[in-house]
């Protein structure tokens, strides 16, 4: 399986990218005020899938943009996802003591400092997409990209996700609550990671259509097999504190559907973002191979 | 006092025009999730002094633009106080009941629902920044005002200030830990008000450099008066809980230098301020009125 190996050479790599960006970017720690520079770098470099970002750079080198000219919109993503992780986490939200496979920002730290961490990991993503050098498109094109991450990470998304996520329980839980809650708290960036990937590119509005039917697919589709691990696979392997959801008596695809249609599910999800890149007028090779992880990962 | 009466006519119609477009502008309150939106708009829309908003229709209006170029960022500069506002009230931060007459966003809601609010606020900010049609400035222009206003509410400003804030108490407390946490945490988005208010008006570099200096000034002028107030004035005329940070043991002005001695300092900074705006190539009248304003508050 050609296309398999090469994503596994690519991502790693996308990976070293991503951290050797926000090493260079993020405020030193012997900067003041110091913890508040620390518990940022902890909690965006050096860890996580970086799936996210993966979206950015196979969806923008396939566009042919170069990788460098990636760099900015792909940290984007990621210190974008890094925010709302440090606040789902916190306390009053999810109250979760792991995540990544290390204790969660608050708990290494304390609540007020993984505040402002999440807050100040937000303004840096905007930060940098509005002054990245690296980034080579029109300063129009850049504001479409900035419009886009701000709707994706406000109301309209993450933020609205969330607020969903913490309003839903078990009780009300209809598939429809479910999936407008992970189309906004999920779906939403892995949308807009595979879009600004291809805006980076200066995509044809034709090929960003096609390419947000394809996310939008996949986005779903990560989020099921996300459902299904959290309630299946041990807090060790998953990095993070399995079975919170079922603890805390969310409704998920797994509650709802069980693993075996849940997992039919995001099969079917799987095989529509494939059907949808096919004939597309460039190389889909590395999108095809993020989609097949999406549904075949064990963590 | 032809200057003061002016202002007094003018600072009202901002306060509206600020409300009017956050209620055009925030999700409704209808919209799905409802409590998010609800406290979005309850902690933004009318209330406040509206001090940076007018800041920003001061330098605009004083540079030649029109009230309406001024609407996104007045108030993008509000949503981002009133992000901060939110989060600096959160139990795990200063823990305050009182926000502008009314109880805090956590009170009001939720801790969760004050932390997401706060979020989605800040994202506001930088997307009507980034996409509001009123603004009529140059794509490259907008992008300077994106990149200013995030260095002003990230790890280099309002979110760093905070972090320093926290770490302070009355037993480190220098002049110059308290300058420097003042400098991020107040005068850093008074700064980022007037500079983006003559961004709007498109204004030379010269005018912008001079503008920061009085800026500059006028910030710190403010949060002297502001400590003063803090401590001196009683919880119903400042319309939030008065004698925090001495409750809290945190350095200020007042507690470093007495009351004669800071509104000593705050008048020489006045001072200065007044004489940088001496024989700028532009009608000074409003902002000076405003330097004014800043000195002889009561609340």
């Amino acid at each position: 399986m050609p296309e398999r190996s090469s994503l596994e050479d690519l991502w790693p790599a996308w990976c070293r990218r991503v951290d050797d960006y926000l090493e260079r970017n993020l405020p030193l720690p012997e900067g003041q005020p110091g913890q508040l520079h620390t518990a940022m770098r902890y909690s965006s470099i050096g860890a996580g899938k970086r799936f996210r970002a993966a979206l950015v750079y196979a969806a923008g080198t396939s566009l042919g943009a170069a990788e460098a000219a990636l760099d900015v919109p792909a940290c984007a993503v990621e210190l974008v996802h890094a925010f709302s992780l440090v606040h789902d986490d916190l306390p009053a939200m999810d109250d979760d003591n792991l995540r990544r496979g290390k204790p969660t920002c608050h708990r290494a730290f304390d609540e007020a400092t993984a505040i402002l961490a999440g807050d100040a990991l937000q303004t840096q993503a905007f930060e940098i997409l509005a002054s990245g050098l690296e980034l080579s498109v029109t300063p129009s094109e850049r504001l479409e990209m900035l419009a886009l991450l701000a709707r994706t990470s406000g109301a309209a998304g993450l933020a609205g996700g969330q607020a969903i996520d913490l309003q839903a329980t078990t009780v009300d839980a209809s598939l429809d609550t479910v999936e407008r809650m992970h189309a906004l708290k999920t779906g939403s960036l892995i949308r807009a990671s595979v879009s600004l990937g291809a805006l980076a590119a200066s995509a044809s509005a034709e090929i960003l259509t096609t390419l947000d039917q394809f996310a939008q697919n996949l986005g779903l589709a990560y989020q099921v097999i996300d459902d299904v691990l959290d309630g299946t696979v041990d807090t060790p392997i998953l990095g993070k504190d399995s079975g919170s959801d079922r603890d805390a008596d969310k409704p998920t695809y797994l509650s709802i559907l069980g693993e075996h249609d849940a997992r039919q599910f995001a099969g079917k999800l799987h095989h529509s973002a494939r059907q949808i890149l096919t004939g597309a007028p460039f190389d889909t090779q590395l999108l095809l191979a993020l989609a097949r992880f999406t549904i075949e990962r064990s963590h």
